[in-house]
């Protein structure tokens, strides 16, 4: 189909530029949606930092990345970059938010154009009131089919995409196992440490620190520079060359992986990945194919000399024609149509209207670290349906 | 003037219900405006907790204050409270927010009718970007004139007043000081515990634990249940029986003070004010008539002699000729009133923009607890100013 010159504002994240130098998923995904919209022939406004880069119309408030400079508020330069789009909502024939909850409730403030929201992950279980307030106003996209929260429906599932040629595929498979990510129990550095030691391979582990302490406990203690290497973060060329001199990924994370953006980045660059039967990953991964899926940590062991023997070709090709950044303007262009036919989103089915009612922590893909039980806003939604 | 029957929407804060049980200075504040305003005549809509109490219409959408469940997340509970209220923007002729500055950034973001905001305070120098963003969309109020940032039009400064008949006059002066409100070192508890002890004169503390850290280290070796007492947090009958039974209340705040209810309500009670001479106390406190503004800790223990000999029937007066309830909302009618007539709020001064483009560091109202330097959003602003 063809969506050409439909106006569309798309609000990225803003702990980064758009697209990041080094880390920063949400906005490379972000980047490329702009870019591979733009030209399919659509007039896209990115709304993202002030130093960001697009084909697209850039809109900014915030003159750099959060994360880039410490006197930056995020809350205060969040709402207002939120604010600046929907300031201009009419403008717009469609707003695609993939910039977490907050610009929900913006939508439920205005009278905007219809909203698709990919939703990149649940930061926490309560930022589900947000999301089940704003059913009636904006469309969900998942970025897997595991990623799903049982009380809200979805327009369609949005895998992330990249381009391809932005990675150098390499043939042969190299001789050892690579992390790349951020420190974050939920990542599972610990786990990809213990399989590398016992397996008897070399680990290279790229990644920002998120959760100092758990760098400091779980993974500072391993690194020796030699069968262990710690690398810091590295930024596009050094992943690529990284990534396709790995044997494999090794992706164990401890709670259900949301996408895994890495996965695809090291395919495209022919390396399997070594990765839990858990959340995406088994989507995302073919089993025996572009990678072994483990149970547990023994698994993982046991199935690291089988990683030579699998094809890096069908790595590279299982990205080509899923993952790539066309399969991804694809399924959002799909989208679009679909919620421009709408109009607005379809009332809540009885399921997920039940699945709002039933206790978050007993649902069967719980957070790791629980806290508190949360309040959610259940099916007695106090925003009213506008007409 | 009469306003009867004019469409108002009141934002509260959600910390606490409205009003709160003990403490809650803003949420009391806002309750006194709604309960003020419906006897007016004017169609008050209250936007606040659940289990708030008004004669306005109330409306909600979080049950109980979210400092009275830990499950509650304050900003997404916070969002959608905004939110709620914006939804419904056609409702009303206009909108009144006593709920800081996320509610600008909604405005910004829809066509609502005239927007009021009383600023409570600037809780960090980085949310000054976000009302100078909205200068366009709000009518700014200051709750003294000391607390004003230089870089904003102000439309009038309405203080806080209380119920008088709320408050029970005592006209005979107490044997103790009273220290009222939250352990922060910008409220200067341990100069209160310093003063009385030098003075000889017993202290009573009563305050909800705000630093901890402030509590555990300043204030709690001193407490030894008869020179130093701590009563912990006091609710309503306790804190009137309190400040009537004092000689002073002892208010050496070591930032300005940005107004101090609890000035106001010892007032009430007949009981002085030792305060410093510093940000809004002058303007509430007459010198060596409702209390006695000292410029440091020898100044205050000095003056304690002094306090038995000021006029407590002259301190209730002070509340009820200006710092009534009745008072705040003559002001508030006639902030309301030329916000109506004027539509918009008229483009900032050439002095205003002067102060946003000086380095907010270099005035002399700074806060005491300096860390990076923010950057703000200058005269550049990027958000049109709508026609």
């Amino acid at each position: 189909m063809s969506l050409a010159g439909l106006r569309v504002a798309l609000l990225a994240p803003i702990a980064w530029p758009t697209p990041p130098a080094g880390y920063g998923p949400w906005e490379q995904v972000a980047y490329d949606i702009a870019e591979g919209l733009t030209e399919r022939g659509l007039a896209v406004t990115l709304f993202a930092t002030g130093n960001s880069r697009t084909h697209a119309a850039l809109d900014s408030v915030v003159p750099v990345g959060i994360n880039e400079d410490p006197a930056l508020d995020g809350d205060v330069y969040g709402a207002l970059h939120i604010a600046k789009l929907f300031s201009r909502a009419g403008d717009f024939d469609l707003i695609h938010n993939s910039f977490d909850w907050k610009p929900l409730t913006y939508a439920l403030a205005t009278t905007a154009p219809p909203l698709v929201t990919t939703i990149h992950g649940f930061s926490s279980p309560q930022i589900l009131a947000a999301y089940y307030a704003a059913a009636s106003r904006s469309f969900f996209c998942s970025i897997s089919n595991a990623d799903r929260d049982p009380g809200l429906d979805y327009l369609a599932t949005t895998y992330n995409g990249i381009d391809p040629a932005a990675f150098t595929y390499v043939d042969r498979p190299g001789d050892y196992l690579v992390f790349l990510g951020r420190f974050h129990p939920e990542k599972g550095t610990h786990l990809a440490i213990d399989i590398a030691k016992r397996a008897g391979v070399r680990l290279k582990i790229a990644a920002i620190p998120q959760d100092v302490e758990y760098f400091r406990t779980q993974v500072e203690p391993h690194v020796d520079g030699d069968r262990v290497q710690f690398l810091g973060p590295v930024e596009r060329e050094a992943r690529d060359a990284l990534l396709g001199g790995a044997l494999a990924l090794v992706h164990m994370t401890t709670r259900p992986e949301r996408f895994g953006l890495t996965m695809i980045e090291a395919m495209a660059c022919g390396t399997p990945v070594l990765g839990a039967r858990m959340g995406s990953i088994p989507e995302i991964v073919v089993d025996g194919e572009t990678g072994l899926l483990c149970d547990d940590v023994e698994d993982a062991v046991r199935n690291v000399p089988r990683l030579r023997d699998l094809s890096r070709r069908a790595c590279r090709t299982r990205v080509e024609t899923t993952f790539s950044r066309e399969r991804m303007i694809d399924a959002y262009l799909d989208a679009y149509a679909r919620a421009l036919a709408a109009g607005t989103p379809p009332a809540p089915t009885a399921s997920a209207l039940a699945a709002r009612d039933r206790d978050y922590w007993d649902r069967p893909q719980a957070f790791t670290d629980r806290r508190e039980k949360p309040r959610t806003l259940r099916s007695g939604n106090p925003f009213a349906r506008r007409s």
